[in-house]
C-alpha cells in the first residue's frame, strides 16, 4: 500500500495527507463517492474535494482508484498482488499456487474476519455487492483474463472466485466439519485440480 | 413432502394437523424448538407438545424429523432426493449430474430465493448457520458419505457444497459478469470435472 507512514510537511492550506486524522477523513469521503457512484463512476477529484484535500497529493498519497478503494473498504488483499504472483507464472501449477495462496492468506491475523465481513455484507446489502462486482471485474478479472492464455478467461477467473468464496464459507461461516478443522495440506491437494481445471483446462 | 394436501377428519381434542392454521402452528414451534435447541437436540415430542398436537399425528402427517426441518425452513430441496438420485448412480458421470442437478434446481421458479435467504441468513446469524451445520451434517454429508466409495468422502462432499454456495453467491448475490448470464449450457462443462473431482478423484 502507498499511504504514508510519516506525515507530509504542514502547509497552511489544505489538510495534510500523512496525518491519521486527514487519512479518516478520506477514508470516509472515498466511502461515500463509492456508495454513491459506484466503482467505475467514482472519481478521485469528487473524493478530494469532499475531504477538502488536492487531487495531486491524494493521488500522491493513497495512489490510484483502485488502492484508495482498497484502503477504504479495509480490503486485505490487493488483487494486482495475486494476478502478479499467482495467477501468471507456470501455467502448470497455477492451481497449487491459488490454493495454497488463498489458505495462507485467511490463516493471517485479521484478513478473515475482513474478508468475511465484506462477502456477508455483499450478501445483505445490494449497494455492496454492486460495489464488489464493479471492483472485481474492473481490477481482478480484466487483469486475470489478460494473463491466462485459455478460452473464456473471465468466466473462468469468476468460477476460481466462486470457489474461493464458497470455501470461505463453508469453512469459516457455516463452520461445517471436518472442512472446518481440515489443515492446508489436507486441504491443498483436493483444491489445486479444481482451480488447475478452471484457469488452465483439463 | 409428506404435508397434507386434505384436511384430516375433525376431532373434538387437540389441533387438527392437516388445516393451515395448524400447519403455521406447528411450523412455529418447530422454528423455535431448533432455534433454541439445535437440529440435533429438537425432538419431534418438544415440538408437537408447543404446537398442541398429538407427537403420533405430527409424525403422520409431517414425517421425520429432518421433514419438518425442511418445512419450517421451507428448504427448497430435499438432501434424501440428492443422494439418492444424484450422488449415487454411476460414478463416472456424477460430477456432471451434480452439475446440472444444481444449475436447473436454481432456475425453478422460487427456489433461488428461498436458498440465497438461507445462505444470507446463515451469513450473518450464528444460530442459523450452527443449525444449517447440523442439518447440512446429519442429513446430507453422512449419507453422501455412506454412498461415495473415496477417501475422505464427508471433506469432499462439504467441497462440493462449498462450490455450489460459492457459485450462487458469485452468480446471484454479487452477480458478476459474465458469469451471471453465462447458460447452463456453457456452465456444465466448466463445473462438472470440478465436482467429478470432489466426489470420484481425479
Amino acid at each position: 500500500m502507498t499511504t504514508p507512514q510519516q506525515p507530509a510537511p504542514r502547509k497552511k492550506t489544505g489538510r495534510r495527507p500523512g496525518s491519521t486524522d486527514t487519512r479518516r477523513v478520506v477514508l470516509e469521503a472515498a466511502r461515500a463517492e463509492f456508495a454513491v457512484r459506484g466503482y467505475e463512476k467514482a472519481s478521485m477529484r469528487a473524493i478530494g474535494r469532499a475531504a477538502g484535500v488536492d487531487a495531486a497529493l491524494l493521488h500522491h498519497y493513497f495512489g490510484s482508484k483502485d488502492r484508495l478503494f482498497l484502503a477504504a473498504l479495509e480490503f486485505p488483499v490487493d488483487p494486482r498482488v495475486v494476478v502478479e504472483q499467482v495467477l501468471a507464472g507456470d501455467r502448470a501449477t497455477v492451481g497449487e499456487r491459488v490454493a495454497t495462496f488463498v489458505l495462507t492468506l485467511w490463516e493471517q491475523p485479521g484478513v478473515l474476519d475482513r474478508l468475511l465481513a465484506l462477502v456477508r455484507a455483499a450478501a445483505t446489502t445490494e449497494q455492496v455487492a454492486q460495489l464488489m462486482r464493479g471492483f472485481v471485474l474492473e481490477e481482478l478479472v480484466r487483469r486475470a483474463a489478460v494473463e491466462l492464455d485459455i478460452e473464456r478467461p473471465e468466466l473462468r477467473t469468476e468460477l476460481m472466485l466462486s470457489q474461493i468464496i464458497g470455501l470461505a464459507m463453508a469453512r469459516y461461516v457455516i463452520g461445517v466439519e471436518p472442512l472446518a478443522s481440515a489443515t492446508r495440506e489436507e486441504l491443498v491437494p483436493l483444491l489445486a485440480p479444481t482451480f488447475q481445471g478452471y484457469l488452465a483446462g483439463a
